[in-house]
């Protein structure tokens, strides 16, 4: 994860052009994501099929893919973020907008190989400090995800255990699922 | 860090002769840690006699590097490990025992480059699930220090924040203090 050390604003950061990965502004750097690998392509996708598979239809909530957040002196870009249906901002075509300037109610990465974990967790940790109501950490390698709840410690979820998701979503997963995700065929 | 997937038992691994870097016993399978690089050992060395000169006189409390720490189905080996004196073992002669079967009060990990941050966070949060008071991940490359306390969100502790410790050591150290001891000389 290459990390600039020059300092700027907020408002001149959100004046760049995107960047292929996607970069981030954390306290007053920017800091660009990891290309995106196999597994974490496979999982990015099937998370946000599966959240929408429920949530899409009942207008309930919605996933996004690489959607920029940028909110209380941050702007990120979490692997998927998920949105209830009433905070989700509207154009006047009623097409949603290109940038949220509102947290994700749920955020969810994937971890890549050689990315910064503490970088990802302090995300995840700014989310909930401002409104987020769960955070997942996914872990290809170490097969496990963990759970991150405002005002909790951490919850470590394995093999067959229930994830926790959005209380009002209907949505079923267990660790295992989610990387059984990763066999193709 | 390497990982090898056989399974064992805990008290078959216990029996294998001590490893360079040290192996720990982590849900069925050895996972031996990464060989400490020079940002570690300072790092490690000074958060140590930090924590003695204000502990260690008084009887207060004692901190090891490297300790081996067997409890609840794990073996770890903390980068730091803090027990209250009471808790200390020691032999019949009077001295501390070799490895200890008990949690420690505190626990404290240094990240190295290319260290599984999930398992290191793994293994704190096992610690605070069976009496572990506070865990500290100590991230030299994002300067940054996680916080992690029972029942609580991970605190992200930065620049000029007091760090939490255990309640009853008169330790006052900032983020910047505990960085500043990579800079020799």
């Amino acid at each position: 994860m290459a990390t600039t050390l020059q300092f700027i604003t907020l408002a001149e950061f959100l004046k760049l052009p995107e960047t292929k990965p996607a970069s981030e502004f954390i306290n007053g750097r920017i800091s660009q994501k990891p290309m995106p690998q196999c597994k974490h392509s496979r999982l990015q996708l099937k998370v946000c099929n599966s959240i929408n598979q429920v949530a899409e239809t009942q207008k309930i909530a919605l996933a996004f893919p690489e959607l920029r957040c940028t909110f209380r002196g941050r702007s990120i870009v979490p692997d998927v973020s998920v949105f209830a249906w009433k905070r989700i901002p509207f154009d006047a075509e009623g097409e949603v907008e290109n940038s949220f300037q509102i947290y994700p109610d749920w955020t969810i990465e994937i971890l890549s190989p050689d990315q910064s974990t503490i970088k990802v967790i302090s995300n995840i940790l700014h989310c909930l400090k401002y409104g987020t109501k769960i955070g997942w950490l996914i872990d290809p390698s170490e097969r496990l995800i963990l759970v991150f709840l405002p005002g909790q410690q951490p919850l470590e979820i394995t093999g067959e255990d229930k994830l926790p998701t959005l209380e009002y979503l209907p949505l079923n997963l267990t660790v295992t699922q989610v990387f059984a995700w990763l066999k193709l065929g």
